[in-house]
């Protein structure tokens, strides 16, 4: 499950380069343009790595996976492949409130695909596996979901704004947790 | 095998998003005529997954494979590498009779060559094997190639009747078969 | 290396897809223009798919590998990843001559990178290593080269000569060889 | 890790070859002015086999990772992605200076990756660690970075002298270096 995620993961996080067209013009202004494409691809990138980084650990805690757990996989994959279709319009509307509101749905959606993988997950391990226990409260999760439903609307008001929120989520779950890390070493020691 | 084989599911699977070209409006409103697009994108979306989630099963009951396994792998990897191609095709022309027909028949192509995959590893394994016990009498499969051979002449009464039939087969295979799973079950559990 | 190169291999496989541009009426004459193009495909999916099973039972028979084995493998790899390039270029003008002579004169070079590869290896694991008798004489390369060297000009005369050269090659390598298979079946009898 | 990485590296080096177009027309001259996008094309992938090729030594003289060497490796991926994007606006240009310039820096950044990367391990293993000790002083990557420093100020004297430096950089890379092949070779011998 993990090679077919990780070839998939990749594809995802490298087609929004195509999808980032050079400028015509040789010039370093020509680049200006750019700069909010290549933004939105550093956060979408970093999102993705986020998911990619938390999938890795979640299948190393993982001892078995039934069909429903291939198919909350899949559904968590979906989401994702969606990332560089709603960056790309996005982009292309210079971050209009629709597109940036789209783009906050579909980040919204992948984060609940996630956590209805790691529930069926720990449905399959039972709720006292050391798989229950690393996922914990899930508190990050939760308060993601708030910031997306905050942040959704308020692209409206100013597209920055909802951009703003995106940022956070992206920073609660880049900034290490020291109990996770903990258990996380322990459970990647063995293999790089 | 499998690393090849789940490295073209993941860039098929994901190489359809490319094709989904985004709006170039910025409103709700411009996103409606995407709609149908993206649930030609979902369909292949859940066929591919359906086919990942058949091939790791059938390849964890493998022992071992020679060249006509391997060709008959790339025999199947070829017609679903159509499937983004028909995919676009029928999103081109608002679900028209000939390519909603043809991407059904490059669906049921897929379909015979997941056949002659099963048969070519049970001819190989021995019919005692518990690679052919767990594959059976195969009934999804020809059930499928029925329906298929319905909804394609049907595509030319209405392209949503041929639709609903490739829909009606992947909701077949996607119904959870409690005795595969439970052998799905047993040779899965070591390895997530 | 194998996954790196299993990677490579399945993406050169699938983007030939991505040129195959979906014709724009939705008659079955559309398709008609678009049937060369999927010939071509189906040839060059064929080749990518013979140096796939190849170079999967020839790392099999591999036990170490150095700097000098990874860089030939990397330029088999470059001359394959020029296919997709020259199979558009020969689609976009018809099977025009140059086109279809570039096309081979690539294929050639990845036929000579193969060959280097196999040196390199044999090199490093002694003239009397399982792998260096396994490759044996390796008589198909050299017929393939003589072919390759025959067709190429040919194509000046008519572009179809060439191609029924380099369908030729592609059936020599297709056809089992029993004592390959033999000794492929030993040692892939362990993995699926 | 290794998986995914190796996957986003497949898929940089094979989209490159996507931004390829094949000329309009039939003749040999038409191929004349893609001489130099095919150039740029081997030198990018040149870069990246080289970068894959040292990472693949170095992930096998990994013990453990932890969220920080995750997120290395992924800052390392985000600068090798940018690779197709410079190629490309290079191409487009014919090797105006910014262009240049700018791939010239992209490649830099990807350089102090790669650095940061090595460090974060070090960190992570201790000195006297066979990782550290292989790594050693590590002066290809620091004489790399004063290459970069002065061929990037002269892309706007003249393109080709700030395209000979990073021609420079990757044979300095590309030539084997006897001690590191040895160590290489004792830690790769148990897998092909």
């Amino acid at each position: 499950m993990e090679a077919f995620s990780d070839g998939v993961l990749a594809v995802i996080i490298t087609i929004m380069v195509l999808e980032m067209r050079p400028p015509h013009d040789a010039t370093l202004a020509a680049l200006t343009p750019v700069l909010p494409v290549l933004l939105s691809y550093l956060l979408s990138f970093v999102y993705v790595g986020i998911y990619w980084n938390n999938h890795h650990h979640l299948l190393h805690a993982t001892q078995h996976v039934n069909g429903a757990t291939l198919w909350a996989n899949l559904h968590l994959l979906f989401w994702l492949s969606l990332i560089p279709f709603t960056t790309s319009w996005m982009d292309e509307n210079h971050f209009a409130s629709w597109p940036t509101a789209v783009y906050g749905i579909v980040l919204m959606f992948a984060g609940a695909a996630y956590f209805i993988l790691t529930r069926t997950l720990i449905r399959l391990h039972g709720r006292g596996s050391t798989l229950a226990t690393s996922i914990g409260r899930d508190r990050k999760s939760k308060l993601s979901v708030v910031i997306y439903a905050a942040a959704i609307p308020l692209a409206f008001v100013h597209a920055w704004i909802a951009g703003a929120g995106y940022v956070l989520v992206a920073i609660i779950w880049l900034v290490p947790d020291p109990r996770i890390e903990r258990k996380a070493a322990q459970s990647t020691e063995e293999n790089a």
